[in-house]
């Protein structure tokens, strides 16, 4: 069992792009700096989309600059496409990721394109990066989103995703990460899909989930996934944004709650919950409207909670 | 790994207990009989405590001998005890739990009895239960409360929860079901000690877990307790009652979304979840100032969702 995993918190990308109100730069700063100083070291800080469409994060490439002022963060962006590659390039991030819906009727609706078109979105993003300096070229990946099952299409078939994440790494990408978009999965699907690719296209390249805890069970996903030896959790402070797909629920796993579970296993996340935990009034403050989820907050850090010293700290 | 799994529901009892206001007893029978209709095969249906003390439970032998009218419902009632364990057999229950603390401060506080005290407790009813007749003898367990660490003492050693096993058995208990009483496990320490007490007394002697979600671990609790074998799973519908320990966290876990992960992993329990869910406007009229939990009855079942078919009915 692995005594360690990277928390990669997206509530400044996935969080904000689903709240109706825009978090002020300033605030959301602070936020990306508080979080360094609770010890995450992976954050997703923008999207490199198009304002009018995402005026929540028109302010990315400005963000990217802030984020990569801090040592041994690892600032990652999401891109929709080739111009959002070169944008992200552009803005210096260390990694992208790219979502590609398995459901193609989820991929049509959410992103307009088809399969094939994101292959090529693919490929060309690959050139691209293929052609930049070797010390600029972001890592990669690609967010198989829907992999679970979809509101629109349903069930997706396993097979799908097999086919997909073997000409995704075919087309140039380094990584597949697995996106419970809707909060569909189940921890035994959640082990079984993760086996199945890692069969496909090797075990180094499926370190990642997204999970949503739309249906209580995103927590228990987590944890299903770390049982396989997945390394890298996607989550969202206070479970910012809510779900997209079920207006009223709760969409992304909670850090705070995420960081608890793995902490009181005795798995060092290198974030200290209190810390993560007291920002949530800034959040609160920058978005008065929004509803902040998680149990630990709510419930406070139990007697027996002895967080795992953080590690050593390299800059 | 188990494809069929019995969920024991705790609201009547635990739930109801834990709630300022008092359902009528009209009211509890038609969620009892609504719960039977949904499938649930046992049930916590009250306490035999002095209705002093708990007046939300002062009808439990009226409730015990409405629930025992449904054909193969497992009727379960909570006994304090010797004189509770004699209300019990009067009222004809199939079986009966004692809690006992293996914090001690926690029993001290909560019972006002030691563990030595609760020992002698057991030997007294294990007596009482041997000289009715077979046919009548209830099961009695033992649910090892505050067995993942307490609000009062802190950590609680494994090594005190093994031997109270061991002179539990030894007193005459059939069953020890390891209870979360405050919301502490994680999922690493529910494996981890479910074989432990299994390693001192025997698999067929630990089937049940009661677990809270107050931190937002009690799925992924389920889960783990699940991967190891366990086949019964304490719930409350509607999660209610909250947590006693941390007011205004969550306590119980959700029947609805336990029975939503087993049944969306393929193991089957037997409820029918849309009735289940069905039956939360009846709770909310019996209790209208109670909050109800649950992530599937807010969000709806997703279109994936593919309930197993019960199994014939057997009367």
């Amino acid at each position: 069992m692995n005594t360690q995993i990277l928390i990669s918190e997206v509530g400044p990308r996935d969080g904000l792009q689903n709240c109706k109100a825009i978090m002020p730069t300033t605030v959301k700063k602070r936020w990306i700096e508080g979080l360094y100083e609770a010890g995450l070291r992976e954050i997703e800080v923008g999207s490199f989309v198009p304002p009018k469409l995402f005026p929540q994060l028109a302010d990315t490439a400005e963000i990217v600059t802030f984020a990569k002022s801090f040592p041994d963060l690892c600032v990652l962006a999401l891109i929709p496409n080739l111009r959002g590659a070169q944008a992200a390039l552009e803005a210096g991030v260390d990694a992208v990721t790219l979502p590609l819906s398995a459901s193609e009727p989820h991929s049509l609706k959410n992103m307009r394109q088809s399969h094939d078109q994101v292959i090529e979105n693919v490929k060309a993003i690959r050139a691209l990066f293929n052609g930049a300096p070797k010390a600029q070229r972001p890592r990669f990946e690609v967010g198989l989103s829907t992999a679970f099952g979809c509101s629109i299409a349903g069930v997706v078939p396993e097979d799908t995703v097999l086919k997909l994440a073997v000409r995704l790494v075919e087309a140039g990408a380094d990584e597949l990460g697995l996106s419970d978009t809707v909060g569909y999965a189940n921890p035994v699907q959640v082990k079984r899909l993760i086996n199945k690719v890692r069969g496909e296209i090797g075990h180094s390249r499926v370190k990642s989930v997204h999970l949503h805890n739309t249906h209580g069970l995103g927590i228990a996903n987590a944890f299903a996934a770390f049982e396989e030896g997945i390394t890298v959790f996607d989550s969202s402070q206070g479970g910012l944004g809510g779900c997209p797909a079920s207006p009223g629920a709760s969409g992304n796993i909670v850090t705070e709650d995420l960081v608890y579970m793995f902490e009181s296993m005795g798995v060092e996340t290198g974030v200290d919950l209190e810390k993560l935990m007291a920002l949530r009034t800034l959040i609160q403050q920058g978005l008065p409207e929004e509803e902040l989820y998680g149990f630990t907050p709510k419930a406070g850090l139990p007697k027996t909670f002895l967080p795992i010293d953080p590690p050593p700290q390299t800059s």
